[in-house]
């Protein structure tokens, strides 16, 4: 449809509610890209692609990863079918984007390490939150050096509702499953890593996530190697809305941002003045960020440029998780290797 | 491409700055449309529609407005082609989005409104701020009956930079290329019909601007049938960006929107704390409104529903323009049948 | 009681509710001053004068005023008393501070103007508001050329109810009531003098208002002499306080404030975030900026320095309410000698 | 000076900085007080006092604690004449107000509970934060349920600049004498005990403040009996100035305070909008604060009510800063008694 001269050729593997939205990114908002193919075993994924013009769309996953015309990969399907895909993607020499979580244990993740860099294939995993422009215009005052050295970062992060207990019981866990976003992040701003992790966690908003087995309250305090300390605090559920704030503190200054609305619309009344709620979904929270990461990724491989959020970040957020848990559990500071 | 059951079938006429907007809208975001086919007598037109996947692409627009397939043409021509575009569509019973201004004299907008009352075809203006999520949500609490009865109204409306001189020559002059946008805001707003204007202008940015005939700089009364006072403020330059403010206060409270942002990034050093400039040019400013216009627009004609902004808010809108333009000329209010 | 060297003897005459707001200021927080004697007629006051350890107080103004030992008054009487008052003073070589309004009329005012500059006594009028930090704040960013040159002043200047129809028939009405505090902010902001105004009235709040032969509501254009427009909207009652907002417009940029509070909490639940009411009543809005002008005052005339806010700045504004009336009369443009 | 009817007569210990403003707010902003004495070593402070009209002033603290008309003393002497001049103070049976720190070790503040208690004469310790408008209008949305259950407290307090190490070395060292207000602050807005502190604390401003043997930067970690978990984060250095921020988020909501700002002006270039710095040091950022608690005591005594901050509140941010340094020490968590 697109006519951009050396358009990267990409196929799209699995098409649940995030690989809808980059494959539409991918045909309408990222001209540097061609989708060739995709790959779904359900028919609104099926009709999906059909309506955006994809032509060829297959249940075999592998028909996809080793397509003679592709060049990358977006891996969107269930967590246990990263590795494997990855792996044939690898093997056919096929750059990887794979959505997050990469895999659940270290010893996994190193395996894929292993692979791509064997394969000598890039690949970029779906830390989305890196390309929002409220996160990115902080990370550019860090590593621009606007606020000197890093002293205190605060990430606040706490979701409109909790999961079904269903999905909490498979989820990881709280700080696999949502604070790994932080984790992350915290690495991303503050440009160092983590050697240090004390987490202290509660259950606060609803007895069953308890009985499930997990937590839904954290306050985490972490310490880089740089000597930066920064705080995480979590919530499965702020009844005003999705809950995303950061600010890091330095020698020379502060950089800080604010929760994102759809309109700026205030109004004052007798009792005062009152706003709304903001964005409540991180569908709509992270809009733009889904778009940017996406087309980041496609430059990166046409350009071969550096990938943002690779699989050694996947690896640090993912460690920095277990040793939360572990300090939970042992209600003391846990060492990151 | 996409296969919405019951699409309507639109052309296109005028691939410029606008016409590009609208078409990516109507293929990428506005499923219940379809856009058969497309006019220009641009290369780079063409080359646009045909990337998107339009099929028939013409040079001469009457090809698209009498194209039998079509049931309702979208006119982004210069302002002089409406008129005749309007009458043609008219007289082949397509449905009518134009691009505003409408037409520029008060005889002309009322032949439009004839044409189309007789041949029983709707005609939507692109009043795009009308959808501006943040306007939007004022003009609903008003009309929710939120404030009370409307006291005053406040509009600040100043642009980042003039236009070049050529283009201020030809614009129709400060009223009716910028603050008729203002204007149709204030009706919109307020709900009732703008009974007198004072308006007070002069030449602050640019001398050049006041060789050419025109002012730069306005402060405007409105008088509104149901007593609500209005002020609008224009300049042609302000260097903190694109401002776009309104508020409306009375009985029983006020609503208030402020500038949008790219992000919310504060900064904070020894001297205080900074922010970055708002959106600084429309398009950034008022992107999701031509979207919204435009599925507005095709839900209107699909369902047979009121439009919002159609002649009669070009009609008035203009109206006021005239007025304001005596008022400056007279140095004092002006009635407006 | 204080015994700072050279302090200047002064006398208050008048112990209601702004004589006491002065009174106590000079007592307790300008260490320049001692109060010498006051004069009152009534108990609450000579109470007040006494709690405070005022030596001398009187019920005949002046003995205060030809008091020997005095060096400057502080006239808090009713309106009509300050020309008695300050031709009083004047004769008696006593500097005067006088609460507004100084008079009501333009020849009055030319009267009292003749009478300091013959006795050469310092005249400072309580245009209290050039005090506040907020609008100083303002001032001192224009006069330094911050904002360049000035195009467009807004001020919002609303009540938060009106006052007992008994004394809005006795006030001069809005005008020289309530926009008078404005026409003098605009003066002092824009630095320039007024030389046009159009006002719009209108009577939206309480028809007994109305009935009273006054308006609640307003919209004021000014033209100063400068090439600044500005804009002025009141209104009697603002369900959500006291609504006091300023900003000013010009070639580099603008200078703006917003409300005071009594404090920063800000409450977030299901329906959205939630600030409570600003300051609600002028004696809270404005109490710094009342000891803050008798200390000017004072150390004007300790230190024989230019006084701020004098007679000629009564005269203009009140030039400019009656301009004001006059235009709201005659529906048009009124200007100014 | 004033003679409000059963004025409690009062005595005020040392006229240092702290001193003296109590003392001109007894004189001058609450008339429940008569301050019938002062005492102090000090030339400055003797010249203050006598400015303000206290008649009777010695250098001998007793004549003020055992003088046979006063009924409750101020204690603003060194730390270390706290405890000697409670003694004195029970056993002659007055109520006491005393600075802080009350004493600094845990035996001290228990002798100090046996000795007031046994005298039955009311101690308040001068919490001020406690009176300031913000932190306290957190303090009653959280006590009338507002905000439900508290989940996570959140604690920002961050001086301008460091103190000179001379004092930094005699400090009691940053969680004794810096964040002891925020460990109050906690325990005040939290309604429940600590029961838990891990504390990770650094060197990061300047290496001269590590080689006293103290920390400059510091994020605490505390666990509520109720459940709550609060994070307080410290820096002896923010260039941005005196940054003083507290947030609880609970069940319901969250209430959330900001700082203070001499002004509300806002300046708009070029480069974005501009705002200056917050109240930059205690004095200014707390003066409400310092009038209120006064009053609080003097009226808590005279009508036998309540105080707020008393002894128990000591011991408790005592015992909680003793753990923080004792969690740094060894980094692990360490229990409250």
């Amino acid at each position: 449809m697109k006519e951009v001269k050396d358009q990267l050729k990409v196929g799209v593997i699995g098409l649940g509610r995030i690989g809808k939205v980059h494959l539409e990114n991918l045909v309408y908002r990222i001209p540097e890209a061609m989708v060739v193919a995709a790959s779904t075993p359900s028919d609104t994924g099926y009709d999906f692609a059909k309506n955006l013009g994809i032509k060829e769309i297959y249940q075999d996953s592998l028909k996809v990863i080793q397509h003679a015309d592709i060049e990358a990969v977006i891996l969107c399907g269930p967590t246990n079918t990263h590795l494997p895909h990855i792996k044939a993607a690898a093997k056919a020499g096929k750059h990887i984007f794979c959505e997050k979580p990469l895999e659940l244990t270290v010893k996994k993740i190193e395996r894929i390490h292993k692979m791509v860099n064997k394969a000598k294939v890039k690949l970029q995993v779906g830390f989305n939150r890196r390309f929002d422009p409220n996160f990115a215009a902080v990370q550019q005052q860090v590593s621009a050096g606007k606020i000197g050295d890093p002293h205190i970062l605060k990430i606040t992060s706490r979701d409109p509702a909790p999961p079904p207990i269903k999905f909490i019981k498979v989820s990881g866990g709280l700080f696999m499953d949502m604070t790994i976003h932080d984790f992350d992040m915290a690495r991303f701003i503050v440009g160092s890593e983590v050697v240090e992790v004390f987490a202290k966690a509660a259950v606060r908003v609803d007895k069953a996530i308890g009985k499930a087995g997990d937590i839904d309250t954290a306050v985490i305090t972490l310490k880089f190697s740089n000597g930066c300390l920064a705080v995480i605090d979590n919530s499965r559920q702020a009844v005003y809305g999705y809950d995303q704030r950061l600010e890091i503190f330095g020698s020379k200054g502060m950089s800080k941002i604010e929760n994102t609305y759809a309109d700026t619309q205030q109004f004052y009344d007798k009792k005062g003045s009152h706003r709304g709620l903001p964005y409540n979904f991180f569908m709509d929270r992270y809009t733009e960020s889904y778009c940017k990461e996406m087309s980041a990724f496609i430059n990166s491989v046409k350009n071969n440029q550096l990938i943002i959020g690779g699989v050694h970040d996947a690896l640090m957020a993912t460690k920095i998780a277990i040793a939360a848990n572990e300090s939970v559990r042992k209600n003391k500071p846990v060492k990151i290797k």
